[in-house]
């Protein structure tokens, strides 16, 4: 049996190419929509297909059943391991449940998570998981949500979309690491995130439009302003994009005149980022920088000292969407729900005391 | 207009609505394959649609003009820091020439490899980049090859099959690093690959069937005997697949009368998870056991010591195949190339001399 042809069909490329009078090697050019063939060999194929009830493949038989087995996949990174473990929790579910996931990489652009999402609604993928770029930007996924297909938002939320999301409690993480930076005496703490502004400065949460970062820097900001610290929006710092842009702000933060004692990096590849320069700059941690990260990135134990993180449930994300996901296709039709999963502190030895002689005098 | 609706197209959705007396959604419905109809109300617009050559969506103009602005790539395992840095390269210039890539793991299963193909190749990718999990099970590479897709291999290749072909200079890299260690005066190496064979046992390296490890293996087995070394066979070490199997190979390996002096990790998920088991069983890298890995991992840098890798032109491996692969899009039409980039040995600090005193005596 020629395998183009679905499982449930009578009829075969070689019925098709026998009853149009053609070699079955045409009759597949013109079935299968590639190659050359004249118009007359197009014509005839086409009318011996229909008279055969021939569907040249599972594409076709898609757009009749409405099913394409697949699950489509977007997300900003896959080179962050935050991405790739939680594509993997996706795929193990879904591949137990019988679909193939096709993933998109937005790089964290709404422009190409609209293209992204396009090509896979063109596509025919019986469902839809993905990681938003910007909160602020989801015309394309709200016309992708009434097209009846179901979406499962993972990571980052929008409240107004009315689909399901599944994220982690990111702004009580954010939150308790800080306290605990401060219960410890820090009183000059910066936060590192990859997330940008259009002039590649922070002045409030609401200018970050990563939903998981802003809750992150929402709790942040608010500890510390509970905390009393003044001039907040001063240590957080937006658009380490590259491990370029990533060495300007930290070189800048190095030589600033109030100079942070501990730094919180949004995620592993900002991290190993710091890591790299402390050690070139032969700046020790945690002695004179206290550095922690979101992400239990394997990395992170093996390091001398090993980093102290926040550990998301990533796998769990990944899962949790897809289970979702898999409910909603076999047709569970309840309201919305929107999921959120906790994290984990592990402590290990990035994280000190300040050296309140090198510290600069507290301002106000 | 309706979003649905491809630029060259005359007709909307709105239009066969119209003609067939139905709402939009209605008519959407019937044309998207989705939701459910009367039968009556599914003839009567299908009707509109032919009447007005109305074509439903991007998937089915795709099948008329056989172009869908898709790369499909095919990757065992897309967790792995190799995979995710070489689809960056294969993105950048996909992108670059108005490309979405549709990325597939594999997880190294060659019925998952075939799977995915099929699903591929359904959904009208414009080309393919598959890094064949096997190459000894290569049939559904060379069905895909036929059916006029341009197919171009990535790290691992296939001189049977005949297709364009980007690989790393893998055996000479572990020729020269084999040579090295032998220099220092190790005499009981230690090869580990998450590669497996039936029985996780290696005997010779036809058993490999993963090209770039294969030809690896080879360099190392060759230079191995070379230097006058015995059962060589028995210092490769297949399966380490999981971070389990890893630690019970590792064990094996410790605990063995002939204990190796230095490892060579095949890839940087397997030399992480050495490098962990080292840290927790005090073993000290590279005074007890010396450590090479394949692939400049990030954190290769960063841990204490930091580790000697072998590093391969991964960025370039993807973007190579890519641009390869768009050429042959484009229409060209000469006979299949062969790309073999070179790699780079970057010392750090992971290997010293075996510690004679302690070494077993030398067999044979």
């Amino acid at each position: 049996m020629d395998k183009n042809a679905p499982p449930n069909s009578a009829s075969t490329v070689a019925d098709v190419a026998r009853e149009a009078g053609v070699s079955k090697a045409t009759a597949a050019r013109v079935l299968g929509g590639y190659g050359t063939v004249s118009e007359k060999v197009r014509v005839a194929v086409m009318a011996a297909a229909e008279a055969l009830d021939y569907r040249p493949n599972e594409l076709a038989r898609s757009m009749t059943t409405g099913r394409s087995g697949t699950i489509g996949v977007i997300v900003g990174d896959i080179e962050n391991p935050f991405f790739s473990l939680a594509v993997r929790g996706i795929t193990d579910v879904a591949r137990q449940a019988g679909f193939t996931v096709v993933l998109v990489n937005s790089s964290e652009d709404a422009r190409n998570e609209e293209a992204a999402l396009r090509t896979l609604l063109a596509k025919r993928v019986d469902g839809l998981i993905v990681s938003p770029a910007k909160e602020s930007e989801t015309d394309h996924l709200r016309d992708a949500a009434r097209s009846g297909r179901p979406l499962v938002l993972l990571d980052r939320g929008s409240e107004t979309l009315g689909v399901d999301t599944v994220v982690a409690n990111d702004r009580h993480a954010a939150e308790s690491i800080t306290r605990k930076l401060i219960a410890r005496g820090h009183r000059h703490i910066a936060y590192l995130t990859a997330c940008d502004t259009p002039d590649h400065h922070f002045r409030t949460p609401a200018d970050i439009h990563t939903g998981s970062v802003r809750r992150r820097i929402e709790g942040f900001f608010s500890t510390c302003q509970e905390a009393g610290m003044t001039d907040v929006e001063h240590n957080i710092h937006v658009g380490a994009v590259t491990p370029e842009r990533t060495r300007a702000i930290i070189m800048a933060m190095i030589e600033a005149p109030l100079r942070p004692t501990a730094i919180i990096a949004s995620d592993s590849v900002i991290a190993l980022e710091v890591f790299k320069l402390c050690r070139e700059f032969a700046i020790r941690i945690p002695d004179d920088l206290s550095l922690v990260s979101f992400h239990d990135a394997d990395w992170t134990s093996v390091t001398t000292p090993p980093v102290t993180v926040i550990r998301q449930p990533v796998y769990q994300l990944g899962e949790t969407a897809a289970r979702l996901l898999v409910r909603r296709m076999k047709g569970d039709v309840g309201p919305p729900t929107r999921t959120v999963l906790e994290t984990e502190l592990v402590e290990r030895a990035s994280v000190s005391m300040p050296d309140q002689s090198s510290e600069p005098p507290h301002r106000g």
